[in-house]
């Protein structure tokens, strides 16, 4: 009996085990601040996710996060037939293995409502448990007693915003009132909503983006040379969960989903000059001069509507550097807007391009 | 609150669906049988697997395979402080999945005990609650009364046997005498154990090889270009789960994991002959005659010790055609040993090649 | 010296040899013909390709390929300051490495014209030299009095035509008059163009697809997974060059580039039906009929345009099963379009899926 | 006419441009010194490669070297039937290519000989021509004469070594006396040669590993994820030709290839110690101690030979975090041997891990 005993300790430390690299992502620091790269949202067996709570923390480690949100339905529990409800254990369960693998674990759940208000993230709860109150308002002032950060979940998910837009009802506007909405999600799995923007410049929130994962991460996302699962990239005066938290609730945020940023031109603008650098000319003839603009982020830009005599288009992709062919006469600095990068519902940042 | 039900349903209906496409294996049928491709051995959250049943539904689905049994742990259950033990439970979940999703699950658990006997496979079994006995005899017992194909797994596994090399105890040759093992896993995960295909012989059982996942099989398993999970081979005489049954008691199986094949010659040896065609002469010069030998099979073949005249080795990569350039005045057939097919735990197979 | 002589023979022996596998094209046979891979347009250093032509019987030999087409430009020569003039060179370089490699060379020449007539390839030429003339008349005269298929490349090409879009000049119509041309290209490198299946019909010409690579194939067409090169297919009664000229003189052909299919009905419907099988439905539940449709080839089909009851939409990407969930009402044969084969300039394929 | 010559024009443009983004290899820089990553030995259809010239000047591009040398044979010429010898041609092809793509092309010939003394690189020369010389000897003078730094090439390659390893011959061991050997071939294509780097310490020459290419780089080193075609890094004073050649001359190089690291400790030990950066402990607990050593670099690290209470075996994988698990007693510095990283031709390099 005693030699059974010790087998199952090795078959059980096995199973707790995190394995394998952690990836280095190529996301620069702003000044002043650390860049921590965040999944706000995502799901296990404990509602209706398909996963064990550390195969999330397994995940996260492996794709070079520095923070993730466990965040189970509290009134979706559809395998309560076989799992009690306990809408504290996967954070219990997970915790020490995020602790081992140096990822930060928030404790978390998701009020999972019919719109408006729709479904809302409460982040760094205490007790999961006392989020389950038959009123939505009870539900909320529960998480924020406990000082959660509230983030309002796919405003413009189809199943519950028919045409895929996002709207503030008065339940919403009330919340903000309250102060009881802190951050909206601008993308969300696949999606995003670039009104969503304007919201949180207007109400001073923090713009964040998730995968919402029920299934497997590299499943969902199976790019064939970069990971590009959703992020909140937030910038935090130090990596600790009080950091992020003191981040979050500052707003010191931008979103990047595979090649998709949107975020406050505050944050975005120095973040895009952190990622690019440019080279003086290393070339000339008589009808052209050459520079090099080099991308050491993994982050792609496409740059357009460049002025005369330069690209009309500049694709600069991830940890690359791109050539750029320039007619004699053209005068840095070279404008271009950055299509692929959104400060509001109708404007994308407009950069300049120097050496 | 009746539209949240009705998004509840919605939900409901996302999370068991199987979607994506079926991988179509390139593994031929022998005369009079059908190739059944299967798994008979792996885990999820009801022991110490990662993921919900209905997850290794819909990952066998993708992968082409033709059966799978969920096999969780009997007397290993890590996780019951927050899943209450319930050993039929796996099966009743995935089961309307698998039906919907073309997919036979056998009823399975894995009686779980130091070695000897080690682990054991209860597949088609009808409740595995009866199987949760005291005594290791007693739990083969009221398996073989449910009709239980008794599969003894990873015999060398090291945690269990030091030197890596299985080894039949007198108990296991008592189960022997009684008729109660029928397969044994030559293949299990990332190992095989050659000496298994001897006892496979002596003793009229079935070769099997399976994955025992307990993470994701796309993580475990990257190729980049072809997914070769361990799979048993059945050849079965229809595609039902009797027929699967009768063939796997009749001991008519092969294993193919990766670049291994094992099993018994008379299986193995008419298999290869299905997989390989072999082309007339298509082009002569002086000093050459230049055949083509087409693969149309998933499994690449390695033939070493060619005769004088031909090469040494020739490589049959998957779904390809090798280019074989011969001396005039060799003769055929051109006799080879396949260096990655295992008849015994000392042999593998002889074939000729000839057009 | 003997000693250095020998080494340059190993040497010699490496450069020319043809290794590696070479890739079996899932592509069916139509009943009475071989299906023969073709790519009729390529180009290398003799004129403004970057290979030399043995490489191009190697990548046609590891994508596997029946036949291909060294077709250099004859007035366009602009390495000629360091490789003389030898409209022939290519293919008496390359013609042993073919035989050797079981692949057909098509001893072949671009006669290299603004618009009119543009581009036209002359193929199974005997002397690419005579074909050198000042009046494109001649030109073509004196390929056709060769017994040369003359090919129209890339009609629609923006470097000739800025709109895109293929027009028949008054030359084209004296060219087909005299019976002068005999195929045209549908599919070149990375486009096509719809017109051109209409002009087909209409004249009895070959539908024709090819890469005109000038570089790197596998570079050019770098896709994960699969190869897919654009290709002529073509319907011939054996495989030879005389079967293949004859087969391409009768207009038995279709495209395959990429996701697009283009060609006759006459051809394509045949060939979609060996593409597919359907079988009968596997389960049944009280809502739903479940059915599998199986595509062993190498194409993907988009199927639009579903009935009622059954998906508006079917991917059946190749060598995958699709599940087909039908409502109970459903009634056979389902009728769909295939968007992705196209049959004429406005037209795609309808077909019906019955088991 | 003349719109048929703007098409020419519009085609040439087309043949020489450099397209695409050119990657960022993670090869860090030295205190004092710029790392160039060179390839200092390829072919061109100009011998016995099969590429144009502009083709590696494009590769080079794309892989992210700073300098290449095209080294066709001298001797070698087995195209000249069909393009006349010119032993400064593809210099002179390449040249403005390179400019506009920021590649330094060495104007560079390999003098091909039997054994001894083998194959030798003259790169940095002024006219091929001069080096076409009955005596090896005075074409080696030739080249000297010139300023070329002279590189003895694959001098263990088995079609002039059978047992594959190098030997001094009395002709080398004069060539060295006269100053005339300045660099010898660590790394060949797939092949190296460990003594080479006592001869290089002994000597005080460069160490050098070059790909030796004459296919397609892409297909020659078919990589999943990163590119490691074999290089020379120089650790210049300045990215310039000159500067290069004084780094040459100099011997401060290493050599990556795929997985091999190979150089003088003098430069391999800083190397290693500007890759990777190791943290402080970010967890403990009653039993471990938890670091995480970040590898920066694109280049994989083994470190073996652990101390007792630390991991016997580190894998540093490229861009990736390893995580170290320590007893709680290990003591810093924790003394490895890097497995993959040689110093000598029995010794690899000796590191220390703290943080």
């Amino acid at each position: 009996m005693k030699r059974q005993i010790i087998s199952f300790i090795i078959l059980l430390l096995l199973s707790v085990s995190i394995s394998g690299q952690r990836r280095i992502l190529k996301i620069p620091d702003l000044d002043g601040y650390v860049s921590l790269k965040c999944d706000l949202h995502m799901h296990t067996v404990f509602s209706d996710g398909n996963v064990w709570p550390t195969y999330r923390v397994y995940e996260a480690y492996r794709d070079g996060l520095d923070a993730i949100a466990i965040s189970d339905h509290l009134e979706y529990v559809p395998k309560r037939e076989f799992i009690p409800i306990d809408f504290n254990a996967a954070w219990k369960i997970a915790e020490s293995s995020a602790s081992e693998a140096n990822i930060m674990l928030i404790h978390s759940a998701e009020i999972t409502r019919d719109m408006p208000p729709g479904h809302l993230n409460a982040l760094f709860i205490t007790d999961g448990s006392l989020l389950k109150r038959d009123s939505v308002y009870d539900a909320i002032e529960a998480a924020v007693k406990q000082g959660a950060f509230i983030q309002w979940n796919h405003p413009g998910w189809k199943a519950q915003e028919k045409d895929g837009i996002p709207k503030l009802y008065p339940l919403h506007r009330r919340l903000l009132q309250n102060g009881w909405i802190h951050g909206i999600e601008f993308f969300n799995e696949f999606e995003y909503y670039p009104k969503v923007l304007d919201w949180c410049i207007q109400y001073k929130l923090a713009v964040t983006g998730n995968s919402d994962v029920h299934g497997i991460i590299s499943e969902t996302y199976p790019r064939p040379k970069e990971i590009s699962r959703p992020m909140t990239i937030v910038f935090a005066k130090e990596r600790t969960q009080a950091g992020l938290k003191e981040a979050l609730f500052a707003g010191r945020t931008l979103v990047w989903a595979n090649d998709i940023i949107g975020g406050k031109e505050e944050y975005v603008k120095p973040f895009f000059y952190k990622c690019i650098s440019v080279g003086k000319p290393y070339y000339e003839n008589n009808r052209n001069t050459y520079i090099e603009i080099a991308n050491k982020s993994d982050i792609p830009f496409t740059l357009v509507n460049g002025p005369v005599g330069a690209p009309e288009t500049l694709k600069l992709e991830p940890n690359s550097i791109t050539r750029v062919v320039l007619g004699k006469k053209v005068a840095f600095p070279l404008i271009y807007d950055v299509k692929n990068v959104l400060t509001r519902e109708n404007s994308v940042l407009r950069v300049e391009i120097k050496y």
